[in-house]
C-alpha cells in the first residue's frame, strides 16, 4: 500500500484538495482550494510542501483554466500565464513550481472545453512523469545503499525518499533509518518518521542537532536527502540543517548523496539561488507553542547552501554524478520538461 | 542587576529552593526539596541542569547533615557519605557533581551543632569558590573575542556564559549573540536567550539545524560553548548538538571556545566519560506535546564527544589552552577544589 504522503494533493470536479501537512499525522484534515488563488495562499501556508506544492501548482493551473474558460483564446492564456506567475511566486526557493506551471502552459491550446481538456492532458502528463522520474532516480540512489545498513536523512524528501525506499526493498536491501526531526516545522517527526513507519522501516528519530554525533557513531553509512535545487556546479541548496548534516558526514567519512531531478540549469552556482526567509516568528513556536519570550528575535533562512566539497553523488533521474561533474547531466539533452 | 537564572538555587529553613528550569521563562516556580532524596529527584528531572546540580548538590548535603545531626560522628559521616553517593548517581555525564559533594564531606566535622556548621560553611565555600572561578573563566573567555560581533552559543552555558558576558561589558565590547534552540528540552531558547535578554544583549535565536549556516554567513566570529567534562587530552563533552556546530565552524574557520573551570584529570580521552543517554521518549515531545507517533522511536544521548581537531582553545579559571595542552593546567599543580 502507499504512504498516505504519496497522494496528498488531488483534483476534484470542487476544486484541488490538499492534505494539511502542518498536522499530519496527527490530523489528517484535506484543504479544498477552489480557485487558484486558494491554492497559492495553501502553498505560502506550508499547507503542503517538498513535492506536494509541484502538484499543487500543477492543479492549480486546471483550476485556472476552469476559470478562463468562458474567454476567448488569447485572453485565456493571458489568465493562464498571470495565474502560473502568481504560482511561481509562492515560494522562490525550489523549481518545481516553475517546471509545473509550464507543464500545463505549453499544453494549453484554445478556449473552452478545448483549453479545458488540453490543460488537464498537460497536468496528468506532468503528473506521470514527474513520478515516473522519481521511480527512476530511487532506483538510482537505492543502487549507492548497501545490502543492509544505516542511512541518516533529513527533513522530508517527499517521492524522492519514498522511491528510493521502494526500490531498496525490491533489492532486498534492509535499511534502518535515522531522521532528523526537522525544526520548526517538524518534517522529519511528522512525514518522514511517519511515512518511514507506513512503509515498515525500522525508524529512529533524533533531534536536529544529535546528527553528527549519529554520524560519528559508526551506526550510518550514507548521509541522503532531497536537493530543492543543484546548481550547476554541484552546489546544493536544500532544507537548513542539510549543510550541517554534510560537513558532519564529510568529516566522518559518510557519503553524503543528494538526490534531485535534474540539476538546474538557471543555476550556476549557489549563490545564484534565491535563499528564502520565513519569519523568524515560526522559530519561537513549536507546534503553537512558545519557546522563547519576546527578549530575542528568531532568524528562519528556510534553506541553506551546501558547497559541493561536502556532497559525495548528485543522484538525478539519469543515474548519479560526482558533484563537479553534474553539468554533464545534460549531455543527453534538455529534458522534455 | 544579576538575571535571574544566576541564583536559582537557595538554601533556606525548610530546604533547599530550586528555580524550575523546565518551565522558565514562562513559568517561575521554585520547587521546594525538603530532603536530600528529594534533591536528588530533582536534578534527575531536570527541575535544575547545567550549573545547577553543583549548588543543589551542595546544599543538598547541607540538608543530609541537618538530617545526621542527631547521629553519633561515625554514622553522621556515614550517612553524609552516602547522601554524596546518591547525589553522584543523578547524572552521569558532568563532574560538577562529584566536586560539589567533595566540597561539603571535606569540610564535614563532628556531629550535632558542629557538623551542621562545618558542612554549611563548606557548601558556601564551594559557591563562592565556583563563582569566582567563574568570574575567573569569564574574563579569560572574553578576552578572546572581539571588541565587536557575533558570538554563536549553544544549549545553556550557565554562569559560564554569563561570567563572559559581564567581563565583555567590563571591556566595553559589544557582542551580538546567536543562539541555538536546543532540543528537545530548548535550554537555548529558555534559558540562553532570555538570560541574554535580561542582560541587554542583541539576541537571536535559531533552530539547531541553523547552526552550519549561520557559521557559513560570516555573521559568526568565535563559537563559545560550556563543556560538561574536558578530558586530558582535549576532547570536548557537552550538551548533543555541540560537536555539530564544532565540525561546521571548524569548516568554515570559525574559532571554538570550550568554556570549562578544569580539564577533568580521571578522563584521559573522551571515551572515558560514560555519555547519558536518557529516554527516547523526550526526543517525541516537545512543551508535552506529541512531535512524532509511535511507529517510531527516540534516541536521546544527552552529550556528545567533540575531537580536540575541532577545538580551537579550552578556556579555563587559569586561561586558555590549546586543546593538545591542556594538561598544562595542572602545572600549578591541583586546585584546592
Amino acid at each position: 500500500m502507499d504512504p498516505v504522503l504519496a497522494d496528498s494533493v488531488r483534483l476534484t470536479d470542487d476544486g484541488v484538495l490538499i492534505l494539511d501537512r502542518r498536522e499530519f499525522p496527527f490530523q489528517r484534515n484535506w484543504v479544498t482550494c477552489r480557485t487558484v488563488e486558494e491554492v497559492a495562499r495553501a502553498i505560502e501556508d506550508m499547507v503542503t510542501q517538498s513535492s506536494g506544492p509541484y502538484f499543487a501548482a500543477l492543479y492549480g493551473m486546471v483550476l485556472a483554466a476552469r476559470e478562463a474558460a468562458g474567454m476567448r483564446p488569447h485572453a485565456a492564456h493571458a489568465a493562464l500565464e498571470q495565474a502560473g506567475e502568481r504560482l511561481i511566486r509562492t515560494r522562490s526557493t525550489n523549481n518545481h513550481l516553475r517546471k509545473a506551471v509550464n507543464a500545463v502552459l505549453s499544453a494549453a491550446t484554445g478556449a473552452g472545453e478545448e483549453l479545458l481538456t488540453s490543460t488537464l492532458a498537460g497536468a496528468q502528463a506532468g503528473d506521470e512523469l514527474y513520478r515516473s522520474r522519481c521511480r527512476s532516480l530511487g532506483t538510482h540512489a537505492a543502487a549507492l545503499l548497501p545490502d543492509e545498513g544505516g542511512v541518516l536523512t533529513h527533513c522530508w524528501a517527499d517521492l524522492y525518499l519514498i522511491e528510493t525506499v521502494n526500490a531498496a526493498h525490491r533489492a532486498g536491501k534492509r535499511l534502518r533509518f535515522f531522521c532528523t526531526e526537522t525544526r520548526p516545522y517538524l518534517q522529519g517527526a511528522r512525514l518522514t518518521a511517519e511515512t518511514l513507519g507506513e512503509m515498515g522501516v525500522d525508524t529512529t528519530l533524533i533531534s536536529d542537532g544529535m546528527g553528527a554525533a549519529v554520524l560519528q557513531s559508526g551506526e550510518v553509512d550514507a548521509l541522503v536527502t532531497a536537493a530543492d535545487r543543484v546548481a550547476m556546479d554541484g552546489h546544493v541548496i536544500n532544507k537548513v540543517g542539510t549543510l550541517a548534516l554534510a560537513v558532519a558526514a564529510s568529516a566522518f567519512h559518510v557519503p553524503f548523496h543528494a538526490l534531485v531531478q535534474a540539476p538546474d540549469q538557471q543555476v550556476t552556482t549557489g549563490a545564484d539561488v534565491p535563499i528564502e526567509y520565513r519569519s523568524g516568528d515560526e522559530v519561537r513556536y513549536t507546534l503553537g507553542r512558545r519557546t522563547a519570550s519576546d527578549k530575542v528575535r528568531g532568524l528562519y533562512p528556510a534553506f541553506d547552501v551546501t558547497p559541493p566539497r561536502f556532497v559525495t553523488t548528485i543522484v538525478t533521474d539519469r543515474g548519479p554524478f560526482e558533484p563537479g561533474l553534474v553539468a554533464e547531466y545534460y549531455r543527453e539533452g534538455e529534458h522534455n520538461q
